[in-house]
């Protein structure tokens, strides 16, 4: 089922207005749910929004929160030139961490972010979750497409896992442990020992771990060790912001067009699985041009459950 | 065969001044690769020398070149307060990139790095390698010994696999492609194929990419498609050094002992694998202990080779 874009934002931000939300909050962050699953990351968009109502009427999200400034780095325009880093603390989760990286992009600088999340990843050589799966982005500015990464730090999320149960696949590449402590393709095996894998095993280990500090460093919060393991109270999560202006250097030689020639470069090759290789964010592209095209697909029980809330 | 750090430390010395450097720059040059090997990261410390000093004596490498100042990010003193960023273009390889993330953590900062590389890992989708391992080191300052991830994108890096090769071992996990295209834990057949595996499969040709992009724009300098694909002229290589201080949020607080409590989280639960959770840099520490104590481990050919420059 098909939705356009302006019947989602305006229900949802009919929703959030109800709620309480001021109204320039409220389509900010109606944007934020739309443009996710227009970008096709269905399960951070309209698919989350029944979770995000039941988090502010139970007074989990506090609607009209004003962040507090703690410390201050480096310049205090995070967009504006040369370098700025925001940390945040004590928030909830951020929906799709990609729109961060695509705002960046739009503004023209490159964005690197992250955030921890509640326990849900065993470190490397222990078998229950003390890591979070802090997905990290990092965004560059293109004319002819934002080169966008959003990755988070576990092989497959359980969003991921439960698609491939449901579809009755095996994961194409191993991505956990199963309840007996092998390495398998089997979703619900991994599902059920609650074991997914780091990407890259001790290394994915280690990059969760270090973006969880400095996440908590930076922002003065919560660790992912102090988050509840409760999706629904998971409201002391830690995030940083960086945005670094490369137009500086692009200014000194000619003009600068080497994000262009990287992508040209990573595409251009014949090998054997020629035309395979995509970029980071070359999907999402194509999602959100069909979407807007067609209109935003939905799952029809979650968009009936939606429209109820109104 | 071990030789005491000091001992290693003044032949190195010694053969850079006859080679050339300044005093002062003679002695840095010679601290990181000694420090390489102290730390237990051969293949870039003595083991790497003798290609330095052909790299030298070639003109590869100008042995008093000066950085040239292109742009300016953030506040100029990197190691100062609040955040600073410094993009190098132009330079050959940093050796053990962990040793700029214990810097930075022995100043008592966050260090975020990165480099690239000459093409050596293709990327997901891909046979021949467009990508560089682009190694990423995330240092966190801690009293009871700083945590320092130094994880290059490739699962495995051709010295890993030509050791486990030499020793008739298996690679632990799957790390890369044979000839055929199917993923093994052999390391000759990726040695002969030259398709090692990205951590994470399509995550870490990702994150691979994006760092490269990164480098290459804030710096001004070469993407890893330009570098040539020959270790003995990699010198066109960028890298990019960030350093955040997180001693203002720590005041606003109680003492911030929050990287102790991670690492006291991560290794103090029970587990059916309990002890075998290592945090990234607790390896470096057991090795650079030995290596002090018991002078360093020295490849006794590389060593004469070595003692024949002087």
């Amino acid at each position: 089922m098909r939705i356009p874009y302006n019947e989602l934002l305006s229900v949802l931000l009919k929703i959030l207005v109800n709620l309480g939300f001021e109204e320039h909050r409220a389509r900010l962050c109606a944007q934020l749910f739309t443009e996710a699953s227009r970008d096709g990351v269905y399960s951070h968009g309209l698919n989350r929004f029944p979770q995000f109502v039941r988090m502010i009427k139970s007074g989990i999200v506090v609607v009209n929160a004003e962040p507090q400034l703690v410390a201050a780095f480096g310049r205090p325009r995070a967009m504006g030139r040369g370098i700025g880093c925001v940390a945040l603390a004590n928030t909830n989760p951020w929906m799709s961490g990609g729109t961060y990286g695509w705002q960046a992009a739009e503004a023209g600088v490159i964005g690197i972010c992250w955030t921890n999340t509640l326990p849900n990843l065993p470190p490397w050589g222990a078998t229950d979750p003390r890591l979070g799966n802090n997905p990290l982005i990092i965004a560059v500015p293109r004319a002819a497409g934002h080169v966008v990464l959003d990755m988070a730090m576990s092989q497959f999320s359980y969003g991921a896992l439960a698609t491939y149960r449901r579809r009755g696949e095996p994961l194409p590449v191993e991505g956990g442990f199963d309840s007996a402590g092998n390495l398998t393709r089997d979703p619900a095996a991994i599902e059920a020992s609650k074991r997914p894998l780091p990407i890259g095993y001790w290394k994915g280990s280690g990059l969760s771990l270090l973006l969880d500090m400095v996440a908590a460093l930076l922002s003065g919060g919560c660790a992912t060790h102090q988050i509840p393991a409760d999706s629904e109270r998971e409201i002391e999560i830690s995030q940083v912001f960086l945005a670094l202006d490369h137009a500086a250097v692009a200014q000194n030689g000619a003009p600068n067009d080497m994000a262009d020639q990287i992508i040209a470069h990573l595409q251009g090759h014949s090998s054997a699985s020629e035309g395979k290789v995509r970029y980071p964010g070359q999907r999402v592209l194509r999602a959100r041009k069909r979407n807007l095209a067609e209109g935003i697909l939905v799952d029809p029980e979650i968009w009936r459950e939606v429209q109820s809330l109104l």
